[in-house]
């Protein structure tokens, strides 16, 4: 019988793991949950960004050495929008990306929720995957961070991420109407009716964090009958891409494999995951998550080739389901 | 003092006939009110042709050689629309457009009415002219065609004119909305307090015709002090640009310089023009139309350099105010 799996992922390292995942299994059935607390509304134009570094990675179209957005790019539309003062001058998006969010705008004003707009968009490309925002609602992610005089202001994380690069300090991440939200059609089942549930390798703070604070999901993953196995996205005390570390020390995590390990938690004690994969140099921490309830396994964890991913996603099913 | 003359006028002809008139009076105080009937919703972005066109070649980035549009375009996002099943595949919109259409959709999806829209997105240029939208609601013109088993239906009017080039006999053309319509703020003045007001040689139909037909605005046509002088868009029996006669044809009246000056009418009998300025070849209409209590005049119509166009617009000055 064809496996099916399901991935909890964000955007840029989500989708390469994904890509991995889908050479190992190629024969699997492989459902991608994805972030959506990056989403935007940006010059009138609802803006995807995890859905679309899934949907450009695995449609095989995407910018890998720039490492964000569609191959052959140009920008002449967001150089418009600058010129009239519309969008953030800081936000680029390029041409064949604003095909994308127009198309999807456009469905979304016809009323279809964003899962329906997703698939209809993804239909397009050959993913190899079902891909599922975490929820049809909008709940995005606001970054709390001191202003003047002692106060504080919450900010678009886009705004954080991107315009200030992670620099101010973050007191606090919240999603906006997140406890109002609800899982998105499929993503439940998708869950429950798993054989293998992987977290990839993505920020445990705004993007996995995003998608189990959704009423329903945390629960799904922790009743699922399948193993459920995570990825670090920590190596050695630091991370592979993008500013996790300044996500992580908001909520009080340390910036190690084994913390983030531990913050999970091991599904037989209450928490989310029952095994998580570090990388060699983080070897030294398998006996601590081992002694917290989790099967744990050290190897290389860089994705450095797409058969190197293939062979770490490997590794990982096999850890899970040995 | 400076005088101030307003021009209602369609896309391409009417923005290179004000274009002229600009030359000819680089003192004058210009008010371009524009016909917003061909505006569309597509892939959920506003799309005002006959205003862009304004803009565009007011602004000197017009592509002249193409006929409309921005110099310089590229169409990638169209095809990227297109590859999505998104929008019209015969109704390309150029990249550089589209940046233009996002700009004035994100200010409407603010709560902008159309003529502060129009104002700003037109402060990045020097237009020379205020440019204002007939209206601020949405009037859109629709053809009644035939049907199979002689029924008839409706189509947008720019799925007539693009994508069956005005093949199918319009039988009528309607202005959704128009009766609840009012004239965008500004319009009624400017008709009213103006020097001279000048209906440009654009669709009579279609374009002024849709003008007009906005409640408040033929009356104030009808009832200003300034003279109103037309330029006639059809020169020996023919149209110079686009498709009007098939429009002419469905209101009944024949596509001729003198056919159209009757239908606008002289205002000393009701009418909305005090003169009517035609070419050369239609010379032996001006007794008919002077019959007919207009003052007319003949000289060549063509628009062959902009120095020519402000002769015209210059010849249609004198003659009205003469």
């Amino acid at each position: 019988m064809t496996r099916r799996i399901t991935v909890l992922a964000g955007g840029v390292g989500g989708a390469r793991f994904t890509r991995g995942l889908l050479r190992a299994e190629p024969e699997a059935s492989v459902t991608v949950v994805a972030n959506t607390g990056d989403d935007l509304w940006l010059a009138g134009l609802r803006v995807c960004p995890d859905l679309d570094s899934l949907m450009y990675t695995l449609g095989g179209i995407s910018d890998d050495e720039r490492g964000w957005g569609r191959r052959d790019e140009s920008e002449r539309v967001s150089a418009e929008l600058n010129a009239y003062g519309v969008g953030w001058p800081w936000f680029t998006l390029g041409d064949l990306d604003i095909g994308t969010h127009i198309a999807r705008t456009s469905m979304l004003r016809d009323g279809l929720p964003l899962s329906a707009v997703t698939e209809r968009v993804a239909a397009r490309w050959n993913l190899g995957a079902r891909l599922l925002p975490a929820t049809d609602d909008e709940v995005e992610t606001l970054v709390t961070v001191a202003a003047d005089g002692g106060a504080t202001e919450r900010v678009h994380f886009e705004e954080w991420w991107v315009r200030t690069r992670a620099t101010r300090p973050a007191l606090a991440f919240t999603q906006a109407n997140v406890a109002a939200s609800r899982p998105a059609p499929g993503v439940l089942d998708a869950i429950a009716d798993a054989d293998l549930v992987m977290i990839a390798p993505s920020n445990p703070v705004v993007s996995i964090g995003t998608i189990l604070g959704i009423p329903g999901i945390a629960d799904a993953v922790r009743q699922t009958d399948a193993p459920v196995v995570g990825v670090s996205p920590i190596i050695g005390g630091a991370v592979v891409r993008g500013m996790a570390d300044a996500c992580l020390t908001a909520i009080g995590v340390e910036t190690s494999a084994e913390a983030v390990g531990q913050h999970y938690g091991a599904r037989r004690h209450g928490g989310l995951i029952d095994a998580w994969l570090v990388d060699s140099v983080d070897a030294s921490a398998t006996r601590a998550l081992e002694a917290a309830g989790l099967r744990a396994h050290a190897r290389p964890l860089w994705f450095t080739t797409v058969d190197e991913t293939a062979a770490i996603a490997a590794d990982a099913i096999a850890l899970a389901t040995s």
